[in-house]
C-alpha cells in the first residue's frame, strides 16, 4: 500500500467560495456543513446530523413528494431558489390534503460558488420552513467542476401526513362543481422573465412564491367539499384543467373575464403574447368545489392572507372532456393545451 | 388578454432527444413521462401519479434521507448513475438500521440528452430497486438548456422504518470493539477514475457499486450486538473511522495488512499514490461491533452474495479519539483525514 496522502492542499482561492473538495466527504466538507449549512438550518453544528434521521411515528397515511428546482437567476422580486424549494414542496403536498411536517435537502453546487449566496438561499429556506411548521431533516451536498451545473440546484423532498378530510380527486370532478383560483395567476413565470431578461418593467413583476399550506386548512376546516386541489406550477392553470378534463371526462369552462390577473401580469402578456392562463405560478391554486360549497370556499380563501383575489373563474359541464375558454363577447373556444413553456428555468 | 398561443411549435431537433419543453408541464411533458419515463419504472403509463403520494401505514419509526447523484461518467464498469442512485440511498437507510420501502427521484436532464441514455438508467433504476423490494413512487424532471447541467443529474430520497434492534450509534463504541469491513475497499473510487481518464487498465477495475440492505439485516439476523454501521462513500474508510473517532472518543486502530484490496485497486493506488482507505465504496460498509460477536458477524455478512470478503481490519483501543493505521512492520501513524476527496464527481 502506498504512503497516505499528506492533506490535500487547499487550490489557490480566496475563503469565500465553494470549492470542489467543499463536497467530497472530507474535512472541508464538514467545516462546510458546521461552519455554513447547519447553523443557518437551525441545526447544532456540533451534532452533524447522520445520513438517514429517524422521525417520529406519523400519525395518519405518510405522503411523500419531491421536486428539482433549477430557477434562473437564483434571486427574483417576490422569492429566490430556496423559499421556491421550500414552498413547492409544502404545496404539492398541501394540495394532495396533506400537512407537511418534514423536508430533505439535496443541493448540488458549482465550484466557485459565493458562500454568501449559498448562506442567503440557505436561510431563506429556513424562513419559509419555519413560517410552515416544517423541518429540514435530512441533506446532501455535491460539488462540481466550473461549469458543470449553473451555478446552484436544489432538490427538496417532502414528508407529511393526510389530513381527513382529502380531495376526493380529479376523476370525482361532478357535473355542475364550481372552478376557483387562490390569486392572480401567472405572477411567478412573468416574474421570472422580467428579471432574467432584465426587462425595464417599473415596478418589476413580483412573484406570487409562497405557501398554500394555510389556503388548503382554511378548505378543510370551513367544510368544503373539495374535489381537486392543485398549485398551478408548469403549465400554469391551463395544464391543471386538461389533467382534470381527462380525469374526469366532462368539460371545464373557464370565464376569461373572471380570472384574477394583476395588471403587471396582463401589460407584460400583452406585450410579449403569453396567455396568463398558460404561465406558471407558485403559491396560487386551482380548486373544484361542491357548487353550493362555492361562497364558503372563496370566504375561507380571502381570510387567509395573500389569497384575498380568490375568485371562481368557471364551472363543470357535461360534454367532452375537454377545457373551454369563454371570450369576452361569449363565444366559447377549446383551450390549447401547451407543448411546452413559453420559458425555461422558471421553477 | 392576448390571444392564445398556438401549439409551441416543436424545435427542429430530432425526436431521440430530450427538449427543454419536455420539462414544461404541457402535453410534451406527458408524453415524456408517458412514453419513456413512467413504463421504465413499472408504472401504468396511464396513469400519470399524482405530485404527491399518498403511502399506506409505516410499521416502526419512519427513516428519511437523501442524496444528489453527479457521478461522471455516467457508465463505467459495475454500474451506472442510476444504479448508484438507487443502491446509494438504500444504503443509507441500511446502515442506519431501516429496512427501505419506497424512493423519490428527481432529475435534471440536459436539453440534447439523448433519451436513449434516460432510458439505460431508468431501466438500472428499475432493475436496482426491484432487487432491493423498493418502489419508486415519486417523482420530478426538469430539463436544463444545454451547458447548465453535464449530462444527467439524479436526487433520490428513501423512506424506509426503522427495525428492531438498530446499531445502538458511534457514541457506544466500546473499548475492545472490533472494527469490520464488508469487502474489499476503493473499488468505486478508483473504478469512476479509470472509467473517466480511459486509463488503459486490463481488465478495468469495477465498482462495487451494489445494496447494504442484505448484509445489514444478516448481522441482524445473526444476533450481533452492532454500534455502528457506515457505507463508506466520500472519503472512504478514512472518513468514517474519523467521525467515529470523534463520536466516541476512543482510538480506532486498523491493520493495514488486514484491510483487504483487490489487486486491480492496489495496483492504481501503488501507480497514482492513493490510499485505499481515503478512496469511495458504494457498496462496502464498516462496522463496529462488539469483541465476542466478530466472528458471528464475519461469518453472517461472507453468507450474503458479495460479502465474501468481509475481513475484520482493527479494533477499539482507549487513548485519545483519533483513528491509528498500523503499518506492515507494526509501527503506528495517526491516519490523516483528508481535508477532500482525490477526485470530485465520483457518486
Amino acid at each position: 500500500m502506498p504512503r497516505m496522502p499528506l492533506e490535500c492542499p487547499l487550490p489557490n482561492e480566496p475563503d469565500d467560495r465553494v470549492l470542489l473538495a467543499h463536497g467530497e466527504g472530507g474535512g472541508l466538507m464538514r467545516r462546510l456543513l458546521a461552519e455554513h449549512i447547519l447553523p443557518r438550518l437551525g441545526h447544532d453544528p456540533s451534532l452533524p446530523p447522520d445520513d438517514a434521521v429517524v422521525l417520529p411515528p406519523i400519525n395518519g397515511l405518510p405522503v411523500l413528494t419531491t421536486d428539482a428546482f433549477v430557477v434562473s437567476p437564483l434571486f427574483f422580486p417576490g422569492g429566490d431558489i430556496g423559499s421556491l424549494a421550500v414552498y413547492g414542496t409544502i404545496n404539492d403536498l398541501a394540495v394532495r390534503g396533506a400537512q407537511p411536517l418534514w423536508l430533505t435537502l439535496s443541493m448540488v453546487l458549482e465550484e466557485g460558488l459565493p458562500l454568501s449566496v449559498l448562506h442567503r438561499v440557505l436561510e431563506s429556506m429556513a424562513s419559509a420552513a419555519k413560517r410552515c411548521g416544517v423541518r429540514i431533516v435530512a441533506g446532501d451536498t455535491k460539488v462540481v467542476p466550473r461549469g458543470s451545473v449553473d451555478g446552484l440546484f436544489l432538490t427538496t423532498t417532502g414528508l407529511g401526513r393526510l389530513v381527513d378530510p382529502a380531495p376526493t380527486g380529479s376523476a370525482t370532478i361532478e357535473i355542475g362543481d364550481v372552478l376557483l383560483v387562490s390569486g392572480p395567476v401567472g405572477r411567478h413565470g412573468v416574474a421570472i422573465l422580467v428579471a432574467r431578461e432584465q426587462m425595464p418593467f417599473d415596478p418589476p413583476p413580483t412573484s406570487d412564491c409562497g405557501p398554500l399550506w394555510e389556503a388548503t386548512a382554511a378548505l378543510r376546516t370551513a367544510g368544503v367539499r373539495v374535489r381537486a386541489l392543485r398549485d398551478a406550477t408548469r403549465g400554469g392553470v391551463t395544464a391543471v384543467l386538461h389533467e382534470w378534463a381527462r380525469d374526469c371526462g366532462h368539460t371545464l369552462v373557464i370565464d376569461e373575464a373572471r380570472v384574477p390577473v394583476t395588471p403587471e401580469v396582463r401589460g407584460v402578456c400583452e406585450l410579449l403574447g403569453f396567455d396568463p392562463l398558460a404561465v406558471a405560478n407558485e403559491g396560487t391554486m386551482v380548486a373544484a368545489v361542491a357548487a353550493e360549497d362555492a361562497e364558503a370556499a372563496l370566504a375561507a380563501l380571502r381570510r387567509v392572507p395573500g389569497h384575498d383575489a380568490a375568485a371562481a373563474i368557471g364551472e363543470v359541464r357535461a360534454r367532452k372532456s375537454i377545457p373551454v375558454l369563454k371570450r369576452a363577447l361569449g363565444r366559447e373556444h377549446p383551450l390549447v393545451e401547451p407543448s411546452g413553456a413559453p420559458f425555461p428555468r422558471i421553477c
